[in-house]
């Protein structure tokens, strides 16, 4: 698989992709959030994945500062990745996407849920809004061009506002 | 590029990349949301994306129900690709993306920012749930089996709450 490096691209879905978004990634650090720290358990938890892929997978996550690795073990030596707060704080995202695909891809029911702790309630997850207490939703909100737009960034929000999806 | 069909895995999270996880396939969907319906706009779009790349995107992105290919001008044929109100629904995992890549890989400053069209306030996205009004985090909610969960599901799941990651 050619790889190309995002982060020279101005986007920061782009560069969220360079860290988590090669093949198997994702269910790496889902895996990671199940639990699991050492290869086997991985190997395991992503089923159908290969110990090849895997160890690509667990150094590029590390590199990327998603996964930290330590030894736990000297002799033989043996390691384990755990989450950073990097690989922590992608938890909304891994969350919304569970969400997504739980509404669509699920027929036979949900095979996962999230629940709140202390009433039991099973969560209806959505994006909100700190600075307004809003839904993030489109009919209200729209992407404009940050402090550190360059000029592609500025054509890409441009075309947006001109026509792009509607709301 | 090796490609595993994720729909047999259990997993909302694997069926959720099984369509829009191949290399390119967010950020096409991402274009799609800017406004681009065109080849042209989103090979322009999507930078460093190759031409035969693209059409493999566009067709994978069509069959999972992503895009609606309409047919735009008859002589010569040409196409254009609109998001589906599936497609459409992935724009909350998209925006929870752009904000953990603005927040962790933007050291210049943010590229884009979502904004409330009202009040003109920079957006502070954050998942929340409906059914308590609560934000969804992890000291309050929890990964449950659901009533369509397999016994992969579960062993996962009871991995999670004998330890995992702790909140």
């Amino acid at each position: 698989m050619k790889h190309k490096r995002f982060d020279d691209i101005a986007c920061p879905i782009a560069r969220s992709l360079d860290r988590v978004g090669r093949n198997w990634g994702m269910l790496v650090i889902r895996e990671a959030f199940y639990g699991a720290t050492k290869f086997d358990e991985f190997l395991h938890g992503v089923s159908g994945i290969t110990p090849s892929t895997l160890t690509s997978r667990l150094n590029e996550l590390t590199a990327a500062g998603m996964l930290e690795r330590r030894l736990y073990n000297e002799r033989p030596t043996r390691y384990e990745y755990v989450l950073t707060p990097l690989g922590r704080d992608f938890r909304p995202v891994l969350w919304a996407m569970m969400d997504w695909g739980s509404r669509h891809f699920c027929p036979e029911g949900a095979l996962v849920q999230l629940q709140h702790r202390q009433t039991g309630l099973t969560a209806i997850p959505y994006l909100a809004d700190r600075a307004t207490g809003r839904e993030l939703v489109p009919s209200e909100y729209r992407v404009v061009a940050g402090p550190a737009a360059t000029a592609e960034v500025r054509a890409r929000v441009a075309r947006r506002l001109l026509g792009g999806v509607a709301p």
